[in-house]
């Protein structure tokens, strides 16, 4: 379906930067759970623009309202609506693109298909969408109950955190404002967007996700497999340019001899290049994926530019920005990778004549 | 929609590698296109089976046969159904592991998903369904046109072209077996890889795919961004392990002030790191993105696996296999980038008031 | 796609009676369309509780809210979310009912299928649910222009409208608190539904639904014929209980002789007892439908029943209640049959390579 | 999604009257059913040309090969793909109306949708494509296992099956080549429809389909209501005027009080007007509804009408046609339900949050 989020738990939303309100509608959510509402405001406020000096100063409260869909405190199996007014927008400061383009943005693309756009905050195609995708993603967590989400900031600009996922704790994501849970490195990465938030400049990094207790059997065939759904949604988020799982790119300069995963008797694998997933379903191996990350577009330095007549106009950086998206984009990996496994898990309720 | 590609034009299919035929049903596909047969049969050609010394040499003709939707040479408006006959199947190759897996392929996750499984030829796990995807992706090319669609091999394990794709003449990518447009680049690919067919042993590589004359406005602001929509469809492709588009996993190490795109007066951009798409939706821009193929798991040497059951068992490597599978998934990438950008462009159709 | 209405436009919606809200997402809504609000109102209000003395007494502004998607008054393209208010919520009015299945209401099979209701003013199987597609209906109508879609109540109970369609004039529809655009017919209709209410009863009907201005063209060949959507639409009003198109259930049982739409050299016809569609596609000619309402199922009477645990109860009819649901059903069924010729007419748009 | 029927399991299907074949993929079939061909071949026997006296005495074979998704006799979970020859065409028939529209047929609307039509026997708007619809029921008849659908002629022209459903032995709709399960009436039927064939005229009537077993809890609340799928899929067979459900339209015509259905306290009801659905969702009484056929268009007798051009012609009644649909639309109805029915069986695996 046409802007909406999988296949049979679904995601509809809608909002713009500068509108009222965000909000969305989860469609097919099971009935009976019990929601733990503080969890989800958890999810949100690592979202959060102001969290942190590294990230934009917009203030919002980002308070999720629950309109339908939970009765006492349990979902009801309904549609679950919900919506997040806007709070903090300074409109003004995008008087000056409302007949101009900034670069790298969708200001052009956005006027050239609808011939119309909301120019404030970039409207539609403002990142502040990811809001809702939080929400949904936060109550799909809480329907997968044992499964582990954790994604962290695997690089910066050019500093990396060279040890594997396997050497991480988790547990330490959160100490630190860019999400890194290697401690040396997320100073270094501190120091970076810092140092590139003075100059008025942006940057780049990649994120990287891993999902443990999966069960064997998520994914379907063809056309939604598993590491398929997760790609498309990943590509979605704003400012995303690549997705890779498992051995991804390195796994092609490899030979299958280096690279196929050798079973144990107890159905794991002994290496896991495969990434949790061999022909589009889970083997129940950890799944693990990377996100690359351009650097913001907005940057607050004047840039040379043109205006919808094709004149040549200059643009100046206005408004409250990221210097480096990364950090608050960590949990909308997570929660677009919650929302896919569910939706595939669900699916798979229905696959195997043994379940009836 | 699960199982099926595409929004508004959808292909749905079936078929496995040693079941009688594979086949599909286009929807919504627009009337009045004259067919031109030769055009698809060519592209079949090149995705089939035993065209060169260095692919599988299961012998195919691979001749599509279509059973509805087409009228005196032109598609009616209603449902093309086709199919493609198997014929070269070897099935007894197969016996060997209908109690074991192979590590690295879906014969495990297939069992534990349905509690049964085709096992042989990978059943409904091989890569033979792209045979439907060319299909249907060569019907896509011909409702597109003008849009020029160049795919080719730009690495094969650690030998990359190292030219850009500007550079590049794409009238030669058909020229040689590897399907690289660079010459020299092509010959050491293939030394490669009759080397590693030499040894039994496989190898990975990536695709380079180049979309020119896409106008601007085509792509979705929502979940079905064009560049997700895309990255969808290649990570289905069987042994596709990672997606990226215009910069990149590269353009994660940039800063905003070097990445971004300024724009010329006529709305060209002087650089393109976009890669043809901002906001999801395309700019005019050549839009270009790169795909990560692991190597076939398939290996013609015994290999330490487990059966059903968990016990330790020696599978041997069978069956006519690609020691490469680039030179025969360039046209499976030109497909189904084509598919995806036919479906945006009908979506796109809708959009804007003016049309009505 | 579950619980959306639409195929490329379409709507998902949230709400339950008394909860805090209603609202929807619409998707693919064309941009650059100019919005009148009081259009959208004025539907808004011929839905409303509380209109005349015929209807519920519940009091609510049924005031739609925005909040995204339109821009300086005009739709832009993206994702249109829009809420409205509940505001007159008497929710003590259904403690009796948390543990007791009301006779012919949804309080029963909810709690089968879910485990858990909202019983509030039957939660999300309440009518209230509709003020959404009235919402969506009005705007797809404001889209459509030039196709006029008239509905009128043809019959409540044993009196009908005896006069052909053709024969009256739509423009009294509004004239008298049933919409019934014959004068004398709808003095009837009110007595009657006055009658009932005094006895704490309800009563049933039916609503005929005229289109004109639809030009030949509309509709799909397979699964989506004109009709099926129309009649799928309509079987999704709450209390509907049958739809037939043209000849109807008359039809079944005429001959071929008789039946038959012989063509006027400009290819109308000269009877239209196909109801303006053949084949699943409008050919140009009225389309025309008619809509069966069963009785209100709530009545102002003590009547036997069951509790969750199977004892027999005595159940109360409280709350406010329509004792005739066919006045403010007209706007419904327009509201759809709108809905569905709009999302009809986009894909349309997309059918032929001479729009290319 | 377009042009296809399910939700989740779904059915996607092509073919037209003189192409050479039909077929369909039928995907998110459940894994690991044992599927008896012998009964898939008998239901497309009872649909099948040629099988008495009172209906089309086209000759074809009307054999189904299913071309994937089944293994060593059982479901694998994977896409099932399956074609039927067209044998007995006689395309010359149909010459004369190349240029010319028939009366009541999608001869003008295709040609005005697509600027292009396959003129022979109807193209794709021959009901020949229901027998695709006769292989996914079959199937889906086989999954329901308990469910019990019989579905059988209940009206010719005026010749009404007057008893109750209650009262007929629906073992006896076999019996006789009309198939009413009531000897007498089948009878007058029968005697009917070869008076109006020698007539060379066509008769319309209705089927009534009664559903046995299902139990609480099956079809969604809003969008996707039971009586809803079900409409819409019996409006999508060809000649099909009207649906209704439960009291249908007569129900329109009583008051509350007549019409709630009281509960027992094994929470059966009373009686049954609902029809075994209450707020969309199945309440384990029978569900029945009733279908009603208009008479088919194609008369052995010439018709005045037009051509392309707009010029009067003459139209001969050419081809073998049936002087009633009737009969062998009843396995239709029933394939139909029971695919809609297995759909949301499917979706009902996943709502409630102890199946988890």
């Amino acid at each position: 379906m046409l802007n909406t989020l999988g296949n049979l738990l679904s995601l509809t939303t809608f909002g713009e930067s500068h509108g009222p309100a965000y909000g969305g509608i989860i469609n097919n959510f099971p009935a009976g759970l019990e929601i733990d509402q503080d969890q989800i405001q958890y999810e949100l406020d690592r979202r959060k623009p102001g969290q942190s000096a590294i990230v934009t100063q917009r203030k919002e409260s980002d308070t999720v309202r629950f309109l339908s869909g939970i009765f006492d405190g349990k979902t009801t199996g309904t549609p679950i609506g919900f919506i997040i007014e806007n709070e903090n927008q300074k409109s003004k400061d995008y008087d000056h693109i409302a007949q101009s383009y900034r670069p790298s943005h969708a200001d052009f693309t956005y006027d050239r298909k609808f011939g119309i756009r909301d120019y404030r905050g970039g409207g539609k195609s403002s990142a502040r969408e990811t809001i809702n995708w939080v929400v949904a993603g936060a109550l799909a967590k809480q329907l997968l109950k044992t499964v582990e989400i954790n994604a962290y900031v695997s690089s910066v600009g050019d500093i990396f955190c060279e040890k594997p996922y396997q050497a991480l704790d988790f547990s330490l994501t959160e100490t630190n404002e860019v999400r890194c849970p290697d401690a040396e490195t997320a100073e270094k990465m501190i120091a970076r967007i810092k140092e590139i938030k003075k100059e008025g400049n942006t940057i780049g990094g990649t994120i990287t996700c891993v999902i443990k207790n999966v069960p064997a059997g998520i994914g379907e065939p063809v056309f939604s497999k598993l590491q398929a759904e997760l790609a498309k949604a990943m590509l979605n988020i704003n400012a995303c340019k690549g997705f890779e799982y498992g051995s991804g790119f390195c796994g092609a300069k490899m030979t299958g001899k280096e690279h196929n995963d050798l079973f144990n008797t107890d159905f794991t694998t002994q290496s896991n290049l495969s990434g949790g997933i061999q022909g589009g379903i889970s083997n129940g191996m950890d799944i693990y994926f990377r996100v690359a990350f351009k650097p913001v577009a907005t940057i607050l330095r004047p840039q040379e530019s043109v205006d919808r007549d094709g004149n040549a106009v200059t643009v100046e950086g206005k408004g409250r920005h990221d210097p480096c998206v990364l950090p608050r984009a960590v949990p909308v990996v997570e929660s677009l990778a919650a929302f896919v496994l569910a939706d595939l898990y669900l699916i798979d309720k229905t696959r195997n004549i043994n379940h009836y």
